[in-house]
Formats: structure tokens, C-alpha cells, sequence
């Protein structure tokens, strides 16, 4: 008895089938021209199809389609290709979807510049030739100390963590690359031992060790750590067994099964194709393989209340006293967030009965490929009252309801770290957003200096102090697109009382403003900011108040990085709290693809959207949210960070948008009086 | 098979039994001497027996008994008595309980003066008086505008909401009394007239009216409104029928039930007495009448984490043009929060399989009140995962748990607002202090000049601005009594790298720190505070660190009153995010019965616990916790204002306390690899 009907409009915003992957693979693959190889195994020095992704519709066409108003937009597919050849990167649109038939460079309109090859990632085929590598140019050439030092041997070999940017500055690629014991969890079994590999050709046969770090000294070469070890000139490492604490196998069997979550009388929203309708939302939804998911067209009682919400970006920064991890910030989506989010686990990461949904991607790969069970939906009863009240005086009653409300989940696994991606709908028309941290913490072997970066979480580990930044688009449209951005607080003004006019008294008074350009809406992490914030509409309420929804942003996040630093460009969307901009189709996303290898140049400046200063009354807005939090690792991170604490995210709330509570007409609402 | 075994040590903190109330109503009303009723009716000019509540041990002699080093405390009685006769309020101590047999006079012990009968609150027997004064001298003098305006005759009558503090000044007792249409959701139906009544006198005879407010224009007595209404040199209020928009009742019948949480195989946890076991948590609670619940000797594996977590005070401050909420200030503690934990409502208010337990009251009546399912305890399931990892690289594998915690909530509806209150117990030795705000707003009736304080929420309503502040006592025993204050950040520094060192980058560093004074530890509102704030022993963990708890206070707070105002001082926690105090027997709560009706010169004035600025090294430490948000009412708040969102709380999070996460013992942790 779901009272919201489906509506297939929602697949404009489908990502692309498996089908749609291989016509738009086999569609390249044809440009001769071109010269393009899907193997995975592609080198750099060859022309690799990348990425194919859906590529959104202007919102304008969107719109007019989605309201009745215009023709369904022309279906197109994103494509990135490395061209090694030409050491350039290029990004192509291709349509009609199914069944394509042109393409078109787009890199310049998307850009406003030609792409390096240099801002590409590294790709599986590149990391192949990097492990060979190491094999053969570090591995064997130290077997001595690659067994004294870390059991390293036929059966027993080392794992790296590569450490990002590569380098200090543009079209570097010189990678510091830290070694982990071959144990679960080995991001917390670090030993001591780093190289620095300078991989800037296309070419693997170039690729050399510019420098190496042994238990806390520096190399010049592989044959100076040889030589310096077997002369006794190093103080050496010596392999010992080490505690296999970074296991999560249960230490104990289980006692009971805890309590579980049940739809008793059958789920109560519905998922067909990318949409989803629970009581009054309805939504649709998507995993781009870089930014991760996202809802479109997010609708109560029939009104949109959102164009888009999506994950931006997951930023980290940070300290270390080794050489990696002294310049680590990494940058997410230019790995890719959506691309890892792998299947979920019943009854731990979304409850037994949730609806999972399987997902199609084509990132670093010869074939599309399915992701199963990567999005949970579903409905949970939050164990607390929405609402209620208990009349004491005078009356004697009591009215509430609990509150139920849909989640939609995706966990992605980016390395060691797992974040946990929620948006929340609520009875009472609020929509939240939310990430927490789990999995492991990125580590370092300790040596002299290090506890001024952290705390020792394990035996010769250190635990590296670093950042959390998440960034979130958010485009309301309140009552339509035209919108203006709002704040309200208050403030104790000094007022005569008037039934005793000389005598004063300090009374809280509602402070409201409007802030009216890009610059003036950029609210900077460090500057007091009024405590309400809204994107409001000119269109009233019953009471004659604007319609608006409220921002209210839980994050305990702090200085990403001084500006001072050539790095900080490529994250300025973490210098604020929350920023406004008008919106602009070819500004899809405050971060991209190539913000990781060339953070020095990004290819993406959020800082730019707002350098414009336009206005932003009566246009339409788009918010972008900065969340996060410090981590300071401690003992009880071992061997899994927990969710509790270790998060943030922004609560979407109607403010006056409404005449009244919506939740109040819910069929959940209950009442009861003596009679 | 739960792990823990209860202990009845507990008890010592067990609130009073049913009889053991009844035993001391009997030994003070045998005291012929000092002439005490019990009954409900008794008027201010008589000696009322007000408050029979528990009386905390000494925490020195509590720990002796807890550890097995001393006897049991003698269980004592505190007993309040408003003396009409002497004019004075007197709190005794009676003991041993059961069977009470001694009483003694602690009023100076324990506030460091006598206290003026002024300083009570309002009884069930002085408002009877209050009800038929204004049936008498207002009402029934008004007999035409009553009916005119309001619609008041035989069936239908007006309800008052008074507002505090009573006045402007020390002795003050004349109190705004606002009147509401007599619908469901009373608060939210002003009408418009207000009357301040001057009830400074124990004898009701003298009591008067002061002024009067209708329609926005003051008057001096009750015949000077008479006659101007009658003579049409008023602005009349026109009776009409009001829309029922107060109403809780359901809108539309139940659809299907929504997802509900079972204890599949049995609770996983145990309540005996005042006593929890949930794995390896053990802890005693209880409910003061007036600050509410509270939990004492907190215990994980053994041992113990804090001494005592508690509610305080839940403090507002509103604004308004109209005369009541100008001055609003309440200070919920003076009159009973935990008095006011009602019923909990299965399936909303907690889930249905929740374990509830009874408590007894004796506030403000003849004889001890049972008060049914007040308290409720469960496991909730919370639909995510405490931790997880899924291994993508080298290894292949998944690891994680559901984050199944245990809940302790009452939920207190004092007048229009309901308060829930939870404490949440997690399996990675975290707990969680929680408070959110539902029921009905405050309102005023709409005049000239209301718009600066609120926003219109329905026909002719104005919903007052106002803040909430709640204040939360941590007494946190880390490894012992013997605690001090640490605070950890990062800050960003410039260093070389050493690889190259003529090149720099600006890297997070740790920054800690030690308070080590009450006023240096008291962390002002309007400061930057470090982002990590730690009770830590100087006793350490496996890997050296100072084993601690980490405060994480979650908060939307802002100014809570200048300093400027008399008031302030009976709120002056509210200054402080955190503060932390040398333990004191005698400092027993931030705020008290008598802070409400005697603002001005409060019986306890949080400030002055720290004003001695005493060592915080080394020493018994409390943490007071403030938390809030502002409220700046919206058509959504109608009928009621809904939790999401609104409320704050802090968590309490081990930080190099143990040596792993201690979840990873949880029998709930799964595992499991292709093999
Ligand atoms: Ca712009
Ligand atoms: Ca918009
Ligand atoms: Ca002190
Ligand atoms: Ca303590
Ligand atoms: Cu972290
Ligand atoms: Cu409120």
C-alpha cells in the first residue's frame, strides 16, 4: 500500500548498464583513429581506455523533461582515455545511449585546458611494472637484509602502500613507497623500510630508486644499503614474529545473537530500476565510480526539495616524520570512491532484510564489471520517538510516533581506510547526510622524532596523526530553482521592559540576513558563523515566512592545509564550512580525477568557482558542505577504527517550508487519552 | 550466558523504596516540634513536607565500600520543608534508612546560608490558591470580555502558563501568568491576555494584580481593563473558533506497522535492582526527583570508568515582546526534572521489547508516587556497523561487527516540552550522553513589534525564540581518582624534508597540553578550544601512553545570558563548554531547587566551585558538560518540534585507555575469506 507511484523519468539519472558499458567500449575501440587498448595489462606508454561513466545532463534539459516540460535529454557516456603515445589525457562524451554512434573531445569545455599525461593515476598496468620493480631492482638485490630484517623469503614477501602526491611539484611522479608486513591488516605492520621510485616515463626501463629509507636512515641507492648493511655501518632491523593483531577474526565464540530488525508487515518503500519511493520521498540514485553515490530529482509530496546530493570528496593530510607520510594528502575521488564500493555484508553493514542493489562499473578494467549487493536500502526504526509529548497539566494524553526512516548506504573500502555513506530520509522531511571512518589506520614504523606525529599503537608502530575532510554537494531547490541564501541567529539586545519601562533587561532577538554573493556565502572554517543557515525561496508559507530548508552542518574538522601551500589548491573547497555558487553545469565537482597526480595544478580549483563573485539572490544554488574530523590515533584503533565518534555530516531541514510538520499526517502517529 | 555478574553493591545508590519514603514521612511528621504536613492542600502559610529524595554517600567512603575496603554507608534521607510559619526552607538529613531514627538540619552545611521561604518553588497547594484568585478576581469580573474574546463561559475555561523567573529582583514573587484556549496543545494557543499577579505574601488574601496585558496594551488593575473594553477604548479580540491544530490524533489510519527489533535469542544483558550487566558493562542507576537519572560506578571489564554521569539542569532563555517570555529564564532543575519522567510508551517511545522499570517519587504530595515503566533499558541494534574492513588488496577478506549498544532512557515532559534522555553504552568501551527536545513549543500571541523574537506558526501565534542549554555532570575516574586534564590537537608546521632538505612543507604536528587549574580547565563559550579533550591517569597503557577518556562534546550552543545580568549566576555553568572541578562532596549539582525562584542570588552558583581555582593535577576530577542548541521556532514545530536535529549531547571515548579495541573481543565480530 505504498501511497507514491514509480515514474521512470528517474533513469535519466541511471548509471550506465553493462550493456550501455561494452556498446560505449566497443564504440571506441572502433576509432581506428584512435588507437585504443582495453587490455588491462596496457602499459603507459600505450593508449589506455580508462573510464567509461554516465555523463549527467544539463539541468536545464533535465528539468524540462522531468517536469513534463521537454524531451528526455540524449543519453551520453563519459570516457577517459591515457593516451601514452601522446602524453595526453582525453576526455570524450559518447551517445546516443544505447546504441552509440559519435563522440566528441570534451577535455578543453571541461577543462578549459589540455590534460597531461602526468595528472593521470596509476593504473593496474602500471602497477604491475612498479611491483616487477621493486622485485627485481630492490627485492633480489637485498636478499640478505630482506631476510634478516623482514622474514622476507620464497614463501614471505613484503606489501606496499604508495604515499600521494608524488612529489612536490608539477609532473613529478616520484612515489614513496612504504613496506607492510604480508598479514591482515597490514597497514599497521609497517617495517621500516621505504623507497622513493621515480616512475615519471612512460617508459618502465627508465624508472629508478632515488632514495631509500632503512630504519630511520637514508640511501642514496640500493647498492649503498647494501653495501652500508653488510659492512655493519646501518643499525640493523631484525626480523621477529610479530602478533597478528591487525586480525579480525573473533577472539571468542558467539554468545547470542543480538537483536535484529524486521519489516513485520512487509517493507514499506519500494526500489524499482534507480528509484526509490518511501511514504512521501521519492528519489533517484546512482554510484559514479569517482565521487561515489548520489540522489537526483529528490522529491516529497511530489515537490522537489533537491536536485542533486552527492559525495564530493574524502581528503586526508597527514604528519609523519617519515618520508612518505610527511607529504601524504590523499584525495579520494581522483582514485575513485564510488569504484570501491564493494558488496555489503548482511547484518553488519546493513541489516538482514535491507534491499541491496547490485552495480555495474567500468574503471581500470577490460570488462564492465558487477559489483553485487554494493547499495543497501532500507527502512530502520531508529529505537527513539520522532516526536511526542506527554500532557500532564490540564489534559491528560499522549500523542507521537517512533521514528522509522529510509537509509541508503554504500561502504566504500578506498585502501585501508572504509567509509560508511549514509542519506537519511525522515518522516518529517528532513534528509541527512552522513559519513563515518572505519577500517584501518595508515601507519609507520617508529622511529626517533615520530611520537611528535602521533602515538604508538602497536609494537614499533606509530599511529600518524592526519585529517578527515569529506565534501558534499548539496543542490536544493526550494519551491523551484530561483533561491537565496539566508542566515538567522540570535542576538541579546538591551530592551526597556514596558509594564516597568526603566527598568532593562538583556532579550535574545532573531537576527536574519541574507548574504548575497558567492564570496560573502563562502563561510571559511575559522570565522564565526550565524548558527542557522538556509536556502530559501521568495515564495511564503500559510504564515507568510520564506519556504526554506536549513543547513545544519555536524562536522569537528579544522585547518586542512595553510594556503600558503601550492598543495592547498586542490582541496580549497576545505577551507569552508559551507560555500554557495550558482549553478553551473561545467561545475559538476569541487575535486576530479587528475587532483591527486597533479595537486600542484589542479585540474580542478573549487577556490574558482566563487572567485567570480556572482550573485546568488533569485538564482540557482548549489551548496557545497565541508565535514570532518582530527585523528589522533590511539590504542583503541587497533585494529579497526570505530564508527563511533568518527564521523560527520549535514542535516537537511525544512525551515517554513511547510505549514506545519508533515510527519503529523504520518500513518505511523499515535494517540491515546483516559477518554 | 551474560559474562558479568551482578553485584548488590549497587544499592547504595538505589533511590528510595516505597516504604523507606513512607518510613520518613511518618519520623518528620512524629517530630511534633517542628509541626510539618504532609497534605497536598497545605498553603504557603502552613509547613509543608515538600521533597523526601535520596541523600548521595560521601564518594570517599562509597569507593571504600564499592572496593571492598570499608563498610556500607549508613543510607540516608534528604528531606525539604518549606516553613510558612518561620518563613524559612529547611533541608534535613534523616537516617538510617530503613527504620530512620535521626534527623539533622544540613540547610548551612550545604548551601552556606539559611534560606528565605521566597526562594521555593510554586506547591500543588499555593497554585490551587493561584486558580481560584484569578476565578475570582479576574475571570469572573471580566465576565463579557471573557466570553467576547475568548469564548469562556461555564464549559469552557481559559489554562495559564506561568513564566519565570517571578519578577526582577530577590524576594520577588510576582509571576506573568499567560493564558491558553483549553485544546490539546495548549502552548500553542495563546489568546492574547496576560496578568501579573503578585503573590509575594504567604497569606492569599493580600495577594493582587498588577497589570494586565490584552491585545497588546498594558493595564493597571482589572476594572481599569473592564471599563475601557466596555466603553470600546480597546481594541477588541474577537472570539472565533481556532482550528484544532494542536491535536497529536492521527491523520490517516495505520498503513502497515514499520520494522521492529526482537531480541532474537533472549536479552543479552540483565537488570537487577538498580543494576545493568550488558557484556562488559556494569553500572548502577537512578532518578533523582530533581536532576533527573543518572548512572553511578560506570564498570568496563571490572573496572571502574566513572564514578557518577548525571543530568543537571535543562536551562531556556526566551525572548519576547510580551511581558511573560520577556524575562523567561527556566531552570528546570527548581522544578523537578526527573519528578516529571512519565510512562514510556511502547513501541514509540522505546522499542517493545525493552526491559522498563517502576520508580517511586515523593515531590510535592502526600504520599510516595509509583511511576510506572518510567525508565526503560535496551539493546538496539543501530543498523551499521562499530567496524569493518573489507581487503581489497594482497588479502581478500572481510572483518566487522554491528554496532549493537545498550540503551538507558527516561524521557521527562516538563509542561510543554519533553525531554530524551539517554545514555548509551557501546561495546568499544565508549558511552555515549545524549539529550534531543520534542513536545510543543513556547508561544505568544501575536503583536506589534512579535516578528523580532520568532516566527509566526499559526494564526495569530508567534513561536518564541529561546535557547536549550542542559548541563551533564562526568565524574570520570580513569585508573583511579587521581586524574588530570590533557588536551591534544595538531598544528600545522613548517619542517624540511629530509630527503631534500632545502625544501619545507608545512606538516600536522601533535600539540598536548596539561591544565592544570579549575579556571584555566573552564573552557569559555566563545573560545577556541583544542579539538581533543582527555581525563587521563598518569598511569599508561602497553605502549606508554597516559591511559585516558576523551570528551566529545556534540553541541549547537552559543551565548547563553551576559554577564551583565543578575540572572546570569544561576546559570553559570552555561559559560563554560567544559569544565572541570576538584570532586567535592558539597558540589554535588551545578544548579538547585532554589535557583529558579530566587535567581538572583542563587543557592548555587556554578562559578564558585571554580572560583578557588584549585589544582586539577593529580587530583579527583569532574568534567560539567554543556551542551544545546538554538531554537528558532518554524511552521514545522506544529503540533510538535521533532528530535532530529535537535539536541546535542557528549560522547565519552577511550583514548589510549586500553591497549587494543576491546570490541575485538566481542563474541558479535565476524570473519571471513575465500579460504
Ligand atoms: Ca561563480
Ligand atoms: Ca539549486
Ligand atoms: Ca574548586
Ligand atoms: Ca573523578
Ligand atoms: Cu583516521
Ligand atoms: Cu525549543
Amino acid at each position: 500500500p505504498l501511497r507514491a507511484q514509480h515514474d521512470n523519468r528517474s533513469l535519466l539519472f541511471a548509471d550506465l548498464t553493462r550493456e550501455e558499458y561494452f556498446q560505449v567500449q566497443q564504440y571506441m575501440l572502433q576509432q581506428k583513429g584512435l588507437d585504443i587498448s582495453s587490455k588491462q595489462t596496457t602499459k603507459p606508454s600505450g593508449n589506455f581506455l580508462f573510464l567509461i561513466d554516465l555523463s549527467l545532463p544539463k539541468k536545464s534539459e533535465a528539468l524540462d523533461y522531468l517536469d513534463g516540460k521537454g524531451p528526455k535529454p540524449v543519453r551520453k557516456a563519459t570516457v577517459v582515455v591515457f593516451y601514452g603515445t601522446k602524453n595526453y589525457i582525453k576526455e570524450y562524451e559518447v551517445w546516443p545511449l544505447p546504441d552509440p554512434a559519435s563522440h566528441k573531445d570534451v577535455t578543453r569545455e571541461r577543462y578549459g585546458t589540455e590534460l597531461p599525461l602526468s595528472k593521470r593515476l596509476v593504473t593496474i598496468g602500471e602497477y604491475t611494472l612498479m611491483f616487477g620493480f621493486f622485485q627485481d631492482e630492490v627485492f633480489s638485490k637485498l636478499g640478505q637484509l630482506m631476510k634478516e630484517s623482514f622474514g622476507v623469503d620464497r614463501d614471505r614477501k613484503l606489501n606496499a602502500f604508495e604515499q600521494m602526491p608524488r612529489g612536490v611539484r608539477s609532473g613529478d611522479r616520484k612515489t614513496w613507497v612504504s613496506f607492510f608486513r604480508d598479514m591482515s591488516g597490514m597497514y599497521i605492520h609497517p617495517v621500516g623500510f621505504e623507497v622513493l621510485l621515480n616512475h615519471e616515463s612512460t617508459n618502465a626501463s627508465s624508472w629508478k630508486v632515488e632514495r631509500l629509507l632503512y630504519n630511520g636512515r637514508y640511501f642514496n641507492s640500493v647498492e649503498q644499503l647494501k653495501q652500508d648493511y653488510e659492512n655493519g655501518n646501518v643499525q640493523k632491523i631484525v626480523y621477529k614474529e610479530s602478533v597478528d593483531y591487525g586480525s579480525l577474526k573473533p577472539r571468542s565464540s558467539p554468545l547470542q545473537i543480538g537483536p535484529q530488525q524486521f519489516d513485520v508487515e512487509g517493507k514499506r518503500y519500494s526500489v524499482q530500476d534507480n528509484q526509490v519511493v518511501y511514504m512521501k520521498w521519492r528519489f533517484a540514485f546512482g554510484l559514479s565510480s569517482l565521487t561515489g553515490m548520489r540522489v537526483f530529482d529528490v522529491r516529497f509530496k511530489g515537490e522537489r526539495v533537491a536536485y542533486e546530493i552527492s559525495v564530493q570528496e574524502a581528503m586526508s593530510v597527514y604528519g609523519s616524520v617519515t618520508p612518505g607520510m610527511i607529504l601524504t594528502k590523499f584525495l579520494d575521488s581522483s582514485i575513485g570512491i564510488g569504484r570501491f564500493a564493494h558488496e555489503l555484508v548482511r547484518g553488519i553493514d546493513c541489516p538482514y532484510q535491507s534491499t541491496y542493489v547490485d552495480t555495474y562499473r567500468y574503471i581500470d578494467t577490460p570488462a564492465p564489471v558487477r559489483f553485487r549487493n554494493s547499495i543497501c536500502i532500507f527502512e530502520h526504526n531508529m529505537g527513539q520517538p520522532l516526536r511526542r509529548h506527554f500532557a500532564d497539566f490540564f489534559h491528560h494524553s499522549f500523542g507521537g510516533m517512533v521514528n522509522s526512516a529510509l537509509v541508503f548506504r554504500t561502504i566504500t573500502a578506498i585502501g585501508n581506510y572504509d567509509y560508511m555513506w549514509d542519506f537519511i530520509f525522515y518522516q518529517s522531511g528532513s534528509v541527512e547526510v552522513k559519513v563515518h571512518a572505519t577500517g584501518y589506520i595508515s601507519s609507520s614504523y617508529l622511529v626517533d622524532g615520530a611520537l611528535k606525529y602521533g602515538h604508538q599503537v602497536a609494537e614499533n608502530v606509530l599511529g600518524n596523526i592526519h585529517t578527515h575532510f569529506i565534501n558534499f554537494k548539496v543542490d536544493l531547490d526550494v519551491s523551484g530553482v530561483k533561491n537565496m541564501f539566508q542566515t538567522k541567529d540570535m542576538e541579546f539586545v538591551n530592551v526597556s521592559l514596558p509594564w516597568m519601562p526603566d527598568r532593562y533587561a538583556m532579550v535574545p532577538q532573531l537576527v536574519e540576513k541574507q548574504l548575497k554573493t558567492e564570496q560573502e556565502a563562502a563561510l571559511r572554517y575559522d570565522t564565526k558563523t550565524p548558527r542557522y543557515l538556509h536556502i530559501a525561496s521568495n515564495k511564503t508559507n500559510r504564515w507568510g515566512h520564506q519556504r526554506s530548508y536549513r543547513l545544519q552542518v555536524f562536522s569537528f574538522a579544522g585547518d586542512h592545509l595553510p594556503e600558503s601551500q601550492t598543495e592547498e589548491r586542490a582541496m580549497s573547497w576545505a577551507r569552508y564550512k559551507v560555500a554557495i555558487t550558482k549553478h553551473k553545469d561545467f561545475e559538476q565537482t569541487s575535486s576530479s580525477l587528475y587532483n591527486q597526480n597533479d595537486i600542484w595544478t589542479p585540474a580542478v580549483d573549487f577556490s574558482k568557482f566563487i572567485e567570480d563573485n556572482e550573485s546568488i539572490e533569485d538564482e540557482d544554488l548549489v551548496v557545497w558542505v565541508t565535514t570532518g574530523f582530527l585523528h589522533i590515533p590511539h590504542a583503541e584503533d587497533i585494529p579497526n577504527t570505530v564508527t563511533v565518534g568518527n564521523g560527520g555530516g549535514v542535516l537537511l531541514r525544512p525551515h517554513n517550508y511547510f505549514d506545519e510538520d508533515p510527519s503529523i499526517g504520518s500513518a505511523d502517529s499515535a494517540y491515546f487519552d483516559p477518554g
